[in-house]
């Protein structure tokens, strides 16, 4: 987004304010508009060493204004944080409804699951045309959060195959145990 | 679950009515208890071929007098179904659920997650002991189910690590649309 703003605006490249709301919809178009969507969200602003600290500001307050909690990172850093807490889950969720619906008995399997798969799989109906390009676009950083979690994925299934009961609690308990601390919006600094 | 029932019970396995209600949550106790938990819910009998039709009728009576959708399958169809729907979507959970939290910046990462990741993620959050033994006794099934998982996931990275932007959105899309086009309990012959 940032090179490509680059690449635009040039010399104007400081009126540029970067910004991602912290929230969004696996539906698109002005039918499904919602005036709170950003209210008591995260959005994170990536000014360049070039942007105008006024229009950072004006942006800042622009953000506020609809109930945004507003916090600032590099570029580099946003695309990191995101590709490991936004971007794999949208992978993975995408990968395991085609896994699940392309199978044999796939349509009789999908008129069984519930409550758990509805929340899973949610983010999956998301727009292919915009998720093609967040996951093109960040895609070194996405590929290496792919090799983390394949890594935990292994050692789940080898503690499955190996029939080690108590190694296998003890993975799923540490996942349970982090997500059951987890608030949504905990680590910012005026909640 | 039958196995051990058939070790137990013995000469009275006929009076087992074996069942798995479509609901639960991701917290346990009585202080979670409520009482609208399986209203408008899937729930599935799986009598054997040693099981009294008269209790299999008072079992599918009393889940329907608290508002269940009461349906029937053999055991081995129920473990292959749910290993698809429900076990292997709390594995990969899991498995996310630690990639992202044990990586050095894990702590940053988790302070900027939204609701995209709080849904995804909310089954982690559930029961060791309980996740552990389901895991367990139905893996055989469940590493079936991460195998065709892992292939729509190397589908996915090869096409973003060979830059192929149109194979990518269709395979988003071809998700998208049979999520969109999903819904909860739609198999259900009553709905």
């Amino acid at each position: 987004m940032v090179d490509a703003a680059r690449r635009v605006l040039k010399e104007r490249i400081p009126s540029f304010v970067p910004a991602h709301p912290i929230a969004g919809k696996e539906v698109a178009g002005i039918s499904h508009a919602d005036a709170t969507l950003y209210n008591g969200r995260q959005v994170i602003l990536t000014p360049l060493p070039q942007t105008s600290p006024e229009l950072v500001q004006k942006a800042t307050d622009c953000w506020a204004a609809i109930g945004s909690q507003v916090l600032r990172m590099t570029p580099e850093n946003h695309d990191a944080a995101f590709a490991a807490v936004s971007h794999l889950p949208h992978m993975l969720a995408f990968a395991y409804f085609n896994s699940v619906a392309r199978q044999p008995a796939g349509r009789d399997f999908l008129s069984l699951a519930g409550p758990g798969f509805r929340d899973f799989t949610r983010i999956a109906a998301s727009d292919p045309a915009v998720w093609r390009d967040i996951l093109m676009s960040n895609r070194e950083e996405i590929l290496k959060q792919t090799q983390r979690f394949r890594h935990t994925l292994d050692a789940m299934e080898h503690v499955m195959k190996s029939g080690n009961a108590e190694a296998l609690e003890d993975l799923i308990r540490k996942a349970s145990d982090a997500r059951g601390g987890w608030q949504m919006g905990a680590g910012k600094p005026n909640r």
